[in-house]
């Protein structure tokens, strides 16, 4: 073969290997390639939805005491062992404890004490007696039906948590009852990783800003607001730089400004046929740059493109809004929770399983995302597809969520089980 | 009946009208006794999550042209009928538009103009024919090979919302896409609600602030940072108002400062046993004040009170964290969410339906809710109850959500469909 003819097929191959699309599973291959984001102390007050940086030990049992779940009588267990209804056994009360209390006294074998539910058992007692379950004899006497079993109706101390156990683990999100449990173990400040900042650039002669009225032919900038709101739901905070013009210098700048000052960029828009060419002009000239992704085998969002620039991932999303949503939920949004150290064992988002209310057809090759709502019939939730032209934005005002129909499969029959990703 | 005897009798009905709970169907039937908060003007950028106060009206068509969906040829939809893979149709191509341009030529039956997806149709033109059923025999000249219908591949001006129509309602939550919808129709800035402010007050002699260390029988203040990061979860704006000790005075001024400067006051604590006193006496001196609740029929969370301070709510939580976030969650939350504006039609948070991973027993004539954790087993969701004893704070860190069994079963199957209300 002449050199020339080699030449030529290795660009073609070359060509090829650029055109062709990457599968999900091979894009999340690639996060490992990104390193995480710093971390910071901030006032326990101010961490809700923020991901540890650090696992949290406790200081204290808790509870320190053993408590009582019940109002009732604190006793030893065994003075109640064989009673009943009509053979019950006769306690002396030697007192009181409320919740709060710190009783000074103790009890022995045929002695009682008050207890209210939360309330410290005196020394001596194992159980608690419901109130439902003696009589009264006197001030002083008590008669007890029912028999208890040592640790009944009792929370002993560090049942809950024990003093340097390992109660929260680092890269766990923070919810209201893990916020609650840091301040159950004097956390005044968390260490927590920061919200990664993400860079937001829009793309396209035809897109003009919020606060003018577009002429014919163009359309508002919708894109920069949608992914700023997607993006601090993915828990990061979103620089906008506003509309890019189809220029590759106006582009490379605003590129190189977005990727100095954030941990991630996207840009939306450059990936369509009009502008795909000058953010890949752009990307390319960024030094460092390298094209990992141009293609993903997933309808919507095709024509997605992800570039490591040095350490930092540069997304380009298409550039209608509901293909982009689509990408930045499937796609995106798990890339910046993981430079975000959220650990993949402590998402707890909930999964939404349903079933399909009528039939969908899905090509082969590629991942469906088919918008659904959701309704519920007699306690059963139904996925229902929702109607109309793909890139039509009112698809996604009623939609509650996404479904995705594999790769190797040519539809869903009606009454499949789905799990859907919320919007 | 001596009038001495009818007193005493008015006076036990009363008392055990008192004692009497009330079903969580009767609570809901008071939200309408709490006027909406008042309406602010927010800048687009800071509208998520925020319910929308006026219903939002198209200020233009979107799209505002006839717009091709795919890469092809734009048509006349007349020109293709009858054609075949053996007998096409032979066009003359006039022109091409890539999107973003405004085609200043127009065609006619027997011409075509390539186009690009989001390209405008050139005037004439009714439908797109895809790039994959034509043939080009030379600059000028296609062969098509597939019929078209008129609009087909094509989204027509108007299509995705009309211009003044309503295309969102007062009372809805602004989500990414809602906030992407009122960028197209030049919200700069949006009228909402306020966000409801919420009040919260620990009490209760045995609780320490974060920053101390707490001798035995003493713990940390969890319910403060707990119930804070729920209200922030239900839209509010947590004002907190510390630790109240038990006493009257303590606690009448802490509630009237809260009334004061809040929409609504939860207070924890004050509603078990050591201190539900208290905070009913408290209350009570409040000017204006009415009890509506003391005691609901559900389990967790039994002693709660509900108050009606002027036109505000007042929540006695329970002391515990666990009961205290149940109640919060059934009970509170849809309150707040209520005064904050958001229409209950309009509440597009996914429901979740799940299958119990074993039996459950239950009480009758109360709701008790199960803290469940949420797992997937070859495609089916399962919501496997939390063990331990019910006010262990660890099962809370380890639930995903709640499920409620309602007040006449005696408890759920294995296998039975739950919905999980998620935390």
């Amino acid at each position: 073969m002449s050199p020339a003819l080699v030449h030529i097929i290795e660009r073609y191959e070359n060509m090829k290997k650029f055109f062709e699309v990457t599968s999900l599973a091979q894009v999340f291959e690639y996060m490992s390639d990104f390193p995480l984001v710093g971390t910071e102390i901030v006032p326990l007050p101010e961490t809700d939805g923020r991901i540890l940086a650090a696992d949290i030990v406790s200081d204290v049992d808790l509870p320190d005491f053993a408590r009582s779940t019940m109002d009732g009588f604190a006793v030893q267990a065994a003075s109640t062992f064989g009673v009943s209804e009509g053979s019950p056994a006769y306690l002396t009360v030697k007192g009181s404890v409320d919740m709060g209390d710190h009783p000074v006294f103790s009890i022995t074998t045929g002695e009682a004490a008050r207890i209210s539910t939360g309330g410290m058992l005196p020394e001596g007692a194992d159980a608690v007696v419901m109130i439902e379950h003696i009589g009264e004899i006197d001030g002083t006497t008590i008669e007890v039906y029912r028999s208890v079993a040592p640790g009944q109706h009792v929370v002993e101390k560090g049942e809950d948590f024990g003093k340097e156990e390992i109660v929260l683990c680092c890269g766990q999100k923070i919810r209201p009852q893990e916020k609650g449990l840091l301040a159950a173990f004097g956390r005044e400040t968390v260490d927590v990783y920061q919200k990664p900042v993400i860079g937001i650039i829009s793309t396209g002669d035809e897109v003009v800003p919020v606060n003018e009225f577009p002429a014919s032919g163009q359309i508002r900038d919708i894109n920069t607001y949608t992914i700023a709101s997607l993006v601090i739901k993915a828990g990061g905070v979103p620089v906008t730089y506003g509309i890019a013009r189809d220029e590759f210098e106006v582009l490379f700048e605003k590129c190189s400004q977005a990727l100095a000052q954030c941990d991630m960029v996207l840009i939306s828009g450059g990936s369509s046929v009009g502008t795909r060419d000058f953010t890949i002009e752009a990307l390319s000239a960024l030094p460092d740059a390298t094209i990992l992704v141009h293609g993903i085998s997933i309808s919507p969002g095709k024509p997605t493109i992800l570039a490591k620039v040095g350490p930092k991932a540069f997304w380009g999303l298409p550039g209608h809004v509901v293909s982009a949503m689509v990408v930045f939920t499937v796609a995106v949004q798990p890339f910046i929770e993981n430079i975000g150290g959220l650990s993949p064992q402590a998402k707890n988002e909930p999964k939404i399983s349903a079933r399909l209310s009528r039939n969908v057809s899905s090509a082969q090759g590629r991942i469906d995302y088919i918008r659904v709502r959701l309704t519920e019939t007699k306690g059963v939730l139904w996925a229902e597809p929702v109607l109309g032209k793909s890139g039509l934005i009112h698809t996604m005002i009623k939609a509650d969520g996404l479904i995705a129909i594999g790769e190797n499969t040519e539809g869903l029959d009606k009454g499949a089980e789905v799990q859907v990703i919320p919007f």
